[in-house]
């Protein structure tokens, strides 16, 4: 009985993993297409933080530019966490935690809203609040789920 | 006036690589940055490539959705290609013959347009049409311009 429960646990684990597994041929592709969004939001979120801060002069429609840049990347790298995806700079609690992680990516996505209509306003101002409050949900997440 | 012309060369560099330099804060994160946004567009194009041939079940919300994402990244690389941004499996022939690989790039970018189009449509013989021709863009450019 035991090992017939430990077989349906596995068949039942193997369905749950389906739809990562259909998504990506392999743990490494999603720990690798995660990275790589984050990577393409980081740039335009870090050239955002850079009007917003001064180091660079403000430019309205590189902002608007950037801004939508942010807000498409910022739906795509959850789909890179699913289940047997472990690895990276990803803490173990993504998974352990999984419904607290979700709520942070959601956070995210809607912050990038504002930031995208913010940027869209064309004034520095705008910006500057609108940053300010999705790198505080950026850093919340980072905080909680990302190993330095 | 050796040394003039060398230096007046040097300034009209300098100036010529202002949009890069003011874009990517080193030529490593362009280079990071092409590496990704690149990734992403493979991943979306490799689901699409996998309904195509028929190695995974066609999904017309599926293709959709990863169309949508290679039609936008489709837009990204390039600028991490800028003058002094050598590196990665670039050929230098990027750098010397910057025209043909504009013209690739675009080329691309045009193919991803009909190609999201084709998925809208929602069936697997359109999807296949415009994957092969999008795949062939691609192959044209990584056989020019890119190290294996």
């Amino acid at each position: 009985m035991k090992v017939i429960s430990i077989l349906a646990l596995a068949a039942f684990s193997a369905t749950l993993s389906l739809p990562a597994a259909a998504q990506f041929a392999k743990a490494e592709d999603a720990i690798h297409y995660r990275q790589a969004a984050l990577a393409v939001m980081g740039e335009h979120f870090g050239r955002l933080g850079a009007m917003s801060k001064g180091a660079v002069p403000f430019d309205a429609k590189s902002a608007q530019d950037s801004a939508e840049v942010v807000l498409f990347m910022s739906k795509l790298p959850w789909a890179g966490f699913g289940p047997g995806t472990e690895g990276g700079k990803a803490k173990p609690s993504i998974w352990t935690e999984n419904a607290k992680f979700k709520d942070h990516a959601s956070k995210l996505e809607g912050e990038a809203v504002k930031l995208a209509a913010a940027a869209k306003q064309g004034d520095l101002a705008s910006l500057k609040a609108a940053f300010g409050a999705t790198a505080g949900s950026c850093k919340a997440c980072h905080d909680s789920f990302r190993n330095r």
